[in-house]
């Protein structure tokens, strides 16, 4: 056998760890949708083996060593070589930073505060909470003081990393800022237009069982594989698996038509990335997704954009009678656009709007960096929550479970995430915006329920780039353009101002 | 932390190991349950890696001195504590036995074999599996050496020390020699006996809902926990998992009302054993079942002997016409136990009855070791195959596919596989003689619905005792005497000869 290189054997140890990455992968899938209620524990005890294991790998001795000779001899590498060893060395730098007995107390911690969530959301009552997550916070804040030393990065800048990876707060402050002069009057000028014209209510039962045959005939039109792939209800919807084998779930409501489709659509967004993503890489670093922020755009540009869009109302209407045996004139394509895109202020992310939605996102970023720098103590959560939300949105919660509890992020040590909502909205309107010039008559396209055209746009200049390049920079080689809200903003005024 | 002794160390790298094996387990489950369809080359990728860390982990050489550290400090060790570490040293001492190079030239042997043992009963023809049969037994020749040498016995005991630990050839042989002098006249007496009362036939179709129904009450009644387990159709039966978590399979066939129940109390029989082993062991060797021999033992007690009893025709007769809404003189109970338990020759071992089935493992026996020792060249089989069954059961197979491909477990390089099957079937026998007199009115509680007795008799003589002792003791602690075919015999005249 011949000697390989130290890139090689890069390659040989990634294919491994891809291999147990896919596997922590199918044990949460089947967590989600088919394991008996009561295996838990036992599940519990599989993903902490597996995940030490991806842990022990990416942090030997052996690995920095190769990591050193191969960066020492780069040398006739192709550039997507060198960007897989750039991942590399960005995969095993953020696990090493972390001692392993701040990693265990850290578990330890988020495993206690995630229980104290529920409990505390049970009674309503931030107080159950706050000790925990005080804790959970400290050892963050000494995560990320420890993480931005070792990437030379600020400490907030260092966890943000790890789920936008080249965006910096810097840049996410001004594009919020940008979002924040203008939506608050966006906002009062769509519901002042709306007011006018309101949506006829839908109400009705549509089981599980039509809404399942629904979600599939739209997930075929959009190019989901079932062959590689599958489709099934679950408490919450979610996308899990690899390139080769992609899972996803949807909750559905029989109360709610569209939640569950909608649901559909945002993953399948995941997924078809995740599909996309370049094959002959596909068990290395620089093959996988680019984040959490590049990961959203493409939910959220089926699920927002397309999905309550003018033309896929037109293709969806006749689907909607053949699935659900429905007529009337709350069935018509105009009163189904309104009741898709209708604005509304309250206190619940998830429950939100496309244009209320960032302001969720503002507070939360606003606050976990207050959190973070100890200038927010803990116990004052609730009302600065409150505070800021009434300032940017006007609304403000009448208890903690419509505040401050209502997501579980901080609680599992999950800082840095919120901003990659946010942006992940700010770069599916870029990204439409482009494919609006380049791809012709795509809105007539989806109309026509022919997806392959946006698809195909989303393959070539997204998904087939995989984790080639930073965020910014595969932003700009995809539009052309500088990653800016601008053409967020254009989308939102023409979608809410001009063509109500 | 206050430093762990070598046994402590040990116990800890075999709960790592134990949390790998059940993700395994889960890999499998899926790919036969849930897995898209043309997923299988991603699953490999991953049972291929996590099974690589686990021989990893057995054959460290770290692990070889820890053992070596434990094996000389013993004092002051309970028993079950020296059985897991005779246990451990099992395991390791199987895995190390065969070096990496062969590990992988057999893996490439099995691959190819398997895919053509598939092409060759597409054209049922035997001489398109033989030469990669023959790499295969050739290099299976090379492991039995190397493991026999290993452990210090003959290179056909290594092999099925594997499925029936403890349990030798020369014990096999002398029980399977009892069995052909006995079984030939007994067949025909049975034959001969049922020809004069005729089972009549049962026909119709019955839905996989149906019979899904049916399975699931029949396996509450008998214990199986569904908030810790599963129950799925699949392309085979099967039993897959780990205590926690475990999840049974069956086949259902439309036009066979009984196929699938008698599949699913199969495999419950297998998970009820590991549901029953002891608790504080289930991570480490000693807490695992007693090998293939004593699972189908706990397997064939439910489907043959139990499962085709009088007094469970009583107890299943109501529950047919619930869940099968069917009626007429066909489903009386006597009519239903002779359906059940029809004696009839023929080639194929799936297909065979309680009493023609050991024909069917002797003859795999007596040619696995003929094949073994090179006395039997691979292209002199099939003749050597259908001499053999003749010569066993008067039954001479038409065709290959009748004959020496009906199944896939050589190919797969699972030689001393076999004769687990038919002492599987012994140890049944002799645990059920064994229950008839302890469990006072068992029967009656059959016929009832009330296998609780049952179950108490077989946990905490057979499913508690995990892998504590070698398959002989185990048998002879648990019924008092030695094992061998003498209760299996008398089982079978009673039921087919006195009682019929």
């Amino acid at each position: 056998m011949p000697t390989l290189t130290p890139y090689e054997q890069l390659e040989q140890e990634f294919r491994r760890l891809h291999a147990f990455q896919g596997t922590l992968a199918l044990l949460r899938w089947d967590a989600a949708v088919t394991m008996p209620r009561a295996s838990a524990d036992v599940r519990g005890e599989q993903l902490a083996a597996l995940q030490t294991e991806c842990h022990a790998l990416l942090t030997s001795p052996r690995l920095t060593r190769l990591l050193e000779r191969a960066e020492a001899n780069r040398q006739g590498q192709q550039d997507w070589q060198l960007a897989n060893l750039r991942e590399m060395r960005r995969q095993r730098d953020h696990a090493i930073a972390t001692p392993p007995s701040l990693v265990s107390r850290l578990a330890r911690a988020v495993a206690k505060a995630e229980a104290m969530w529920r409990e505390a959301r049970d009674s309503n009552d931030f107080s159950v909470l706050a000790p925990h997550l005080d804790e959970v916070v400290k050892l963050t804040r000494n995560r990320a003081a420890m993480l931005g030393q070792h990437l030379g990065l600020d400490p907030y800048d260092a966890l943000a990393d790890e789920f936008t990876p080249g965006l910096r707060s810097s840049e996410i402050t001004r594009m919020f800022a940008t979002l924040s002069r203008r939506l608050p009057t966006l906002v009062g000028e769509a519901i002042d237009i709306q007011f006018g014209r309101p949506a006829v209510t839908i109400a009705g039962r549509f089981s599980a069982a039509k809404q399942r045959g629904l979600c599939i005939e739209v997930m075929k039109a959009l190019g989901f594989p079932f062959d590689r792939g599958r489709f099934d209800e679950a408490e919450r919807a979610l996308t899990e698996g690899v390139p080769g084998d992609i899972r996803v779930t949807a909750q559905l409501d029989p109360r709610d038509p569209f939640a569950g489709l909608l649901g559909a659509l945002h993953e399948t967004g995941q997924a078809l990335y995740d599909l996309g993503l370049p094959l002959q890489w596909r068990d290395q670093p620089v093959g996988q997704d680019r984040g959490m922020a590049l990961e959203e755009s493409q939910s959220l540009l089926l699920e927002m954009i397309v999905g309550r869009s003018r033309s896929f109302v037109t293709y969806l209407r006749p689907l909607l009678e053949k699935h659900y045996a429905v007529s009337g004139p709350e069935w018509s394509e105009e009163n189904l656009y309104r009741r898709l895109n209708t604005v509304s202020r309250g206190p619940i992310r998830m429950d939100a709007d496309e244009l209320t939605y960032q302001a969720h996102i503002i507070v939360r970023y606003e606050l976990e960096q207050r959190l973070l720098s100890g200038e927010l103590p803990v116990r004052d959560l609730p009302g600065a929550w409150n505070e800021l939300l009434d300032r940017r949105l006007g609304v403000c919660p009448a208890s903690d479970n419509d505040g401050c509890l209502q997501d579980g992020h901080w609680a599992l040590g999950q800082f840095g995430y919120f901003p990659s909502y946010g942006i992940g909205a700010v770069v599916a309107a870029q990204f439409w915006e482009c494919i609006h010039e380049e791809v012709q008559g795509v809105e007539q396209q989806i109309a026509a329920g022919e997806f392959s055209g946006l698809l195909a746009w989303l393959r070539n200049n997204v998904h087939a780039l995989g984790a080639k390049m930073e965020v910014p920079d595969l932003v700009k080689h995809a539009t052309g353009k500088t990653l800016s809200a601008s053409a967020y903003l254009r989308y939102l005024e023409r979608k809410y101002l001009s063509e109500p």
